[in-house]
């Protein structure tokens, strides 16, 4: 099924669904496609025995497989589309399918025109799951260039070569210290920003969609977010009371990373709370007036990209760790789950 | 523990988490106490060996028996407080307990002001989880007046005699035959309005924090309420597609109401679908653009006390059966969870 640009292999699920005889189906889809979710149910019901429910709540990654108490629901299916697995990451009780929406965009143009920020031999080439199938295509042209583009390949959270996770980096760490710079391809900025920062690498972004290479404009925004983040970190320093914030969606809870903080927030003599939360919103945490800096250990996203839209400042472990004087400014790094 | 005017009986907890040993603890707390969650960590990790993690996202109600995925974080036991439990709702995975919070306060002065408003004899009596304990001492006042008290027993959902709830008036209905009228002990409008339109007996409401007692007030707010509820439904008349709502709480699942709504809707020619939701928001549900009408099956407060801030009308289920002209306006009944 095509929509909005990207190819969604409803098939794939329908034939489990088929050979299952599974009946009540959940579908999880990202917000950006929820408008097209209707046409999703009816291929789905059409196709097969089963009644379609939409989890209404939103799914921002693969981190959210559904909530268990859906199997109340007597769910016996959940097909989320949009996303690739994280392949330890599992709703325990109801078996799932994920279907990846893969762009369907003409990579040739972007790559031409990215030639001439490519200041190097050898290109690491990084990607979102929606253009991880462009990469074989993308690795061609770069060597019908005479480049050597590197893919390298993630650890247990990431399911393609050379994909990255707003919360992932892993498949371009481990190649970074054998290539000159990183092509990143997709939209939006904050993964090649996290690419910047977990690399240390030059990094080029290139967007098929609105045919735009960007180099230094990343930079400026490295520059911005990094000022933010010291800003968060001087605005806790004299924080009293610390709120140790862990994810309840499966692929977020670090609760030996939660004992750990707290660990250290009681050595260094600062009282601290661990709260834990599915839904993070501004008003929610509205409601925890007398904390003075959250820890956020679960999605980074929260920390680093809504950071405008708390009053209280949150700060990653690694931030925390800064703050505290037990790691140094210059050892800044991107928070990751791995 | 005193706080903010009610008796928690932490002690409770305590002595069950250290009979049983339970060494990682879930505290859920109502909005309107979470500023003293604080308080509540630290008496219980000051009394027993475990430690507490607060429950970040909001507890309305005792409908909501905490996430199953908290058994990831190694939860072993959950404290609500503010609640009585719904004696048939329980965590599946993880045990609990309910410590209501009581209020502290001296009726005497609210049920003499009552007296003048009292037009009959036989008084029903109808009250929430945080009264309930008043009740018999309010019985005393109002024999040494000459009237005649009414208690009645609520159905599965109610833990208490004469409670209450804002999805049950199961405690009051059963009575609402052979008493005059009822009195409401508490504060708030919403569950005196469902007492009223439920039992369709006037009601005179006693707030004993603010000493005040109404009775005409109460029914302009019905004609109000009535008034958007009627808008609702007509604004909802020529809806072509419908979405359905189902809760995901373990309280507030009525998979089996979803159906019969969905087949009501099938056989009337109307399109559906079902969206399955666990925190209800005007952001979340504006994500459906393309619903005309929601159908919630979940907290009846939901369509009713939210109604303002929903830009697609939501109705309940029996408001969709008058919508359909399956009944007529003059049948309207409050939505209950039974």
């Amino acid at each position: 099924m095509k929509i909005l640009g990207y190819n969604i292999d409803l098939e794939k699920a329908v034939k489990t669904i088929n050979e299952k005889k599974y009946k009540h189906v959940v579908l999880q889809v990202p917000e950006g496609l929820k408008s097209h979710v209707y046409k999703f149910v009816e291929f789905l019901e059409k196709n097969t025995d089963s009644r379609v429910i939409i989890s209404g709540d939103p799914c921002f990654g693969a981190c959210d497989v559904g909530r268990y108490e859906l199997r109340d629901l007597k769910i016996d299916f959940i097909v989320q589309i949009g996303h690739l697995p994280i392949p330890y990451v599992k709703n325990p009780v109801i078996p799932m399918v994920f279907i990846n929406a893969e762009a369907d965009v003409d990579v040739t143009k972007i790559v031409e025109k990215a030639i001439p920020y490519l200041k190097g031999e050898k290109i690491g080439l990084a990607t979102t799951a929606q253009h991880v199938h462009l990469l074989d295509e993308i690795s061609n042209l770069l060597r019908e260039n005479n480049f050597k583009p590197v893919i390298g390949e993630g650890d247990r959270r990431i399911f393609s070569k050379g994909q990255i996770l707003g919360c992932n980096f892993s498949a371009a760490r481990c190649i970074a210290d054998c290539v000159d710079l990183f092509m990143f391809v997709g939209s939006g900025s904050f993964h090649p920003l996290g690419l910047l920062l977990s690399t240390r690498k030059p990094v080029i972004t290139c967007d098929p969609y609105t045919n735009e290479v960007k180099s230094d404009e990343l930079e400026d925004l490295k520059d911005m977010i990094l000022r933010q983040r010291y800003g968060a970190i001087a605005r806790s320093k004299d924080a009293k009371v610390f709120g140790i914030l862990v994810g309840i969606k499966k692929g977020q809870q670090r609760i030996e990373l939660v004992n750990k903080i707290k660990n250290i927030l009681d050595s260094n003599h600062k009282k601290s709370y661990v709260i834990a939360l599915d839904y993070f919103s501004p008003m929610t945490l509205e409601s925890f007036r007398e904390i003075d800096c959250f820890v956020s250990t679960a999605c980074p996203r929260i920390a680093i990209d809504d950071y405008m839209q708390y009053e209280t400042p949150i700060v990653t472990p690694v931030e925390l760790e800064i703050l505290l004087g037990i790691k140094k400014w210059d050892e800044y790094q991107f928070d990751e789950i791995r």
